[in-house]
């Protein structure tokens, strides 16, 4: 078998076989076949694409392309989220606390990334003392007792998708349904959860431009992790503003205890009470959403969300008492933006948004980075909001010299115009099976 | 200006400008551009296609990337000959002298290239004592002198082609008629002949498998000698069996003796005519194409025209005495390859009787290969012909151990039938001008 054939195949329209998928994915992760292979193959399926089998085929082969995680020492139906690339997501900080208070395990292997904040790892180390460095065994026997573990992975997961990903990233092969969908779920179904959830974005800064693109990507995944045996389902949420106020670590990690109490953000709360019903519902502890909404609305109010992220920050040796008193965490410097026009919030662009807070520190520019856990923005004004000149639209924390910069950045991620918008909806669509 | 950038442009298929083409070629040539990004960018071109604008950006940038030769120095029309990949094509050794001898300067700079047999600089070292290195001072005196030389290249011309080239090479990017087109046309108008005739093969061993294909290249090639002021004629030829009977490097240039003083081959020999009827024209040697062809007959018929491949010999310091003694040329043992079947032969496989050749010794497999010149091909029976079984089909020249493979590989490349069939047309069409 050679690689030249394979990408000829490719270039030409035609399926690939699995065998020839293995050859590649093999080849590549062992270095017998170079990049300029690799990336003259990805170009040929970004524009001659793949058909469901030859993505299940790739999926397969990265998962096997590393170690996997094998959770069934954990009882119960085990649950996880994946979102595609949003900025300001505490989603899972929410998330996880909310369904393990409920009965249903929630297992998180995190990686740390790059991104326009520090992933959910690093957002966690803003508690004082806690650790996400655990044993496999840890892993497993924490989420049996408290029903919640999050923790750095252990083990080389998916090495494939990692090498062909950096790949991508330089070869503007990114933006593809099959090969974004093989990622995503490799990574996923190589660290072993029963049930999984997928917060698709749409919109400008999103990798998928259109309701139609995202339908489509989650129609695959959805399908690909049928084929797994995982109960997969897709959330398609709006990204034309931020997710919550808060786009940072120690900022995001408030917001979330605010929402864990009922007292958070309505959008942020909105999507995490969509995502935990389509949880509880996987994982069979209701039997219909309505019932589940009613147990997540009693867990938000009467405290147990929280208290299951206070328990689980303990076990993991974090200060809990920061959960009570969140004016413990210690936030950098404060800026404020004013406004310089009079009107309402159209529109706030996520990417820009998240580019700044990157800027101010609160994410990283290469593996190297250091972050500051107290940089980040919190967004006192969204869509639909009335703005007067001087009105405060945000507030940045940084220890950075060059504020202004970040200021002028973060007006221009506004659009501010005489007429009052509604918001679009936030959650667009639900694809849960696919004929 | 990114890469990334550019080839996120072709991938979504937009054009691209000069400038970005040129930031392409610069970048790839002094290597801040790394193979992978090139090769994401050249399968995007592949499957997105080139606009002639584009395609004479990129012809004239890698024309740029290194250097180009002046043949000014020169006096009258300088003509050049170029042929895509033709199996025992000993074209150019017949057509310089032929037009030389009929006043028109014939000044070729040939590169040695890998290939089924040497180029026209290998097979002319078959001829002892001929030196194929010489200054442009010389070079250019040469052809002052007697009309005709043939050198190697001097200094780095096309460095970017021959490094894309490569690159395509491993990439299946090769077969793109914009990529194809503008390797051909920028190494030949970096070496300055004055009007061009192109020699394009087609058929199944051919980069252009169909008429249309070949005719689309030819096309493309002939608009861009005219954009850089270089008259231009393609001739689409046949490519079902090899031309002529010889291939190797003696074999071919015996050939071309023979051919010379009119006793060569029948199809070499057309071929040869209507290139050369071509050149004198652009040239304005002739006024119209039968004049033309009475010249050449008379050159071929009268011994001026093997006089002038004698006169170029000995000015290059060759023993002229081997033209006119061919038995003179040391051949490698010969082995006969006989018929097992009965029949008319209907196809020989141009490609496979190349890799036959090459096989025997007489092509390189890679850059250190040592040639044997004394190897290679000679079929007496060609399409049309009758065969009886045990009648001699070729017979091969090896100092080779293994020649029961060759002779079986040799063997396939036959295809004998019942019915006679008559070899397609040689000539299939010229294309001298493009609305």
């Amino acid at each position: 078998m050679h690689m030249y054939d394979i990408i000829e195949k490719k270039k030409n329209g035609a399926v690939l076989s699995t065998d020839e998928i293995n050859f590649v994915i093999q080849g590549y992760t062992d270095g017998t076949i170079p990049d300029y292979q690799m990336s003259a193959l990805l170009m040929a399926i970004c524009l001659q694409n793949m058909t469901v089998e030859e993505t299940f085929a790739l999926t397969k082969a990265m998962i096997e392309s590393g170690e996997t995680i094998d959770l069934s020492g954990i009882e119960g139906v085990k649950v996880d989220k994946h979102s595609t690339g949003g900025v300001g997501d505490t989603t899972s900080l929410v998330l996880g606390p909310l369904v393990a208070s409920l009965g249903v395990p929630f297992a998180k292997m995190s990686g740390r990334g790059l991104g326009h904040t520090g992933g959910t790892l690093d957002k966690l180390e803003s508690i004082p003392g806690l650790c996400i460095d655990m044993s496999k065994e840890q892993f497993i026997d924490n989420t049996n007792a408290i029903k919640i573990a999050i923790c750095g992975q252990t083990g080389e997961v998916t090495p494939a998708d990692k090498k062909i990903y950096a790949l991508r990233d330089a070869t503007a092969t990114v933006n593809h349904k099959g090969l974004i969908a093989s990622s995503i779920m490799s990574k996923k179904i190589a660290v072993g959860a029963d049930a999984l959830v997928l917060d698709v974005k749409v919109g400008s800064g999103a990798f998928m431009k259109t309701l139609e693109a995202a339908t489509e990507l989650s129609q695959l995944m959805v399908v690909l992790g049928e084929q797994f045996k995982r109960k997969t389902v897709a959330v398609i949420t709006d990204m034309s503003e931020p997710l919550g106020r808060a786009v940072g670590n120690s900022v995001e990690v408030i917001e979330a205890i605010d929402t864990l109490q009922n007292k958070g953000p309505k959008d942020l709360k909105e999507l995490v009470v969509v995502l935990a019903e389509k949880l509880l519902l996987l994982a069979g502890a209701y039997d219909n959403p309505e019932d589940a909404r009613q147990g997540i609305e009693g867990a938000l109010s009467d405290g147990s969300a929280l208290s299951k992220f206070k328990e689980m920050v303990e076990l993991q040796g974090g200060d809990g008492s920061y959960l009570d008193d969140t004016s413990k965490f210690e936030l950098s410097p404060a800026f404020e933006l004013k406004s310089d026009a009079a009107g309402y919030v159209q529109k706030i662009d996520a990417l820009k948004v998240g580019e700044v807070a990157k800027n101010l520190g609160a994410g990283r520019e290469t593996k190297e980075s250091i972050l500051d856990l107290g940089a980040g923005i919190y967004l006192h004004k969204k869509i639909g909001d009335r703005v007067e000149i001087g009105d405060v639209l945000a507030t940045l924390y940084t220890k950075k010299d060059d504020v202004d910069t970040a200021k002028a950045d973060l007006l221009q991620a506004y659009t501010i115009g005489t007429e009052k918008q509604d918001g679009s909806a936030l959650i667009l669509k639900v694809v849960d099976h696919v004929e």
